[in-house]
């Protein structure tokens, strides 16, 4: 699989894990908690989050030249959602893959 | 449905329209038709603007604040994917479709 | 696009709009109303029916051979859906969706 | 994360495992070598096969209760894929992920 440099491959790592973190989380902890963890702003955060996540993934292994206007937005997303877990009850993990994703996307896209 | 306003809907309907056309034509016309039609370039812009279409469209029906991120990059896939469509026998309805879905995703990124 | 036969659009066409439907009925007027609209089995059935339409669509338009397998997969989950939706405040649209692409995916199934 | 079983913790990893390499191997691998690699028959199988690989992740994330349907379906296109793969020159490390996410995902099924 040497076609995906280094760099690369743990982006795609980073995206897979988050899009993971993001649809379980909202799938279980956010919907069985019900509250503020299923308001519209939050729980869309959480769903585009995630879907923009699998999307620059799987961009990436596609290998498409403008890779990095994909991982961009998806950083930006990543971020908002992020800042959206933050100080939730029981949202740490999902905040911090956020925060790394949008770290090590933010970077791709540079 | 009068959550998600006229304008955005015109831009889901053509995401999800070049979406289709893309796969579609990769997958019939470009696979049966061979030679350029499949060089590595072409075929994964067809792929990675096709998938960026349906997550464009995807945020946008959640309703993500931030879908003119999305939409930006969307606007850039198309874009490449068309300039790629261009000349190419039998992709004249491909790259129609990407040049407009890259002018109104470029509306809603600005 | 005579590569796709016309009872295969229409399938297409029905799996594409029920997608649709789920995805913006969960991510506003479930969101929105809260209380049962919110409620795991309710909302994973939401979740779980769109993403398996949006995939019945994509495999027919590829054109892999065996798609009626995908079909009834489908058909189950917008049945479970339907069911769910019907008699909940709101949700008309999205049980008839429901139904006709139950309905329409069983047939390509058989 | 214990909403999630273990068993279907191992089925979500081999699905998301099968999916990119399907991708990453059609996308690179196929299209750089071209000929039978890129007939229509084995290149939708590689297409079909990763996106249900994809979406059976997907459900299973999700929680929705009929995922085991979901799971059959994706049984059926990695065999289908699995057999495609075999003999392929450069094609082993495909057809042994798409042969493992077959059987896995069968026993979900069941």
């Amino acid at each position: 699989m040497n076609a995906v440099a280094n760099e690369m491959e743990q982006c795609i790592d980073s995206c897979i894990a988050c899009y993971r973190q993001c649809v379980q989380t909202a799938m279980h902890h956010c919907l069985e908690t019900g509250g503020e963890h299923v308001t519209p702003h939050h729980f869309r955060l959480m769903m585009g989050c995630s879907e923009m996540c699998r999307t620059a993934a799987h961009t990436m292994l596609v290998g498409v030249e403008n890779h990095g206007v994909v991982c961009g937005a998806c950083s930006v997303l990543c971020a908002d959602c992020a800042a959206s877990c933050e100080g939730m009850d029981g949202m740490d993990d999902c905040a911090r893959a956020c925060r790394e994703c949008a770290e090590i996307c933010g970077r791709m896209a540079a």
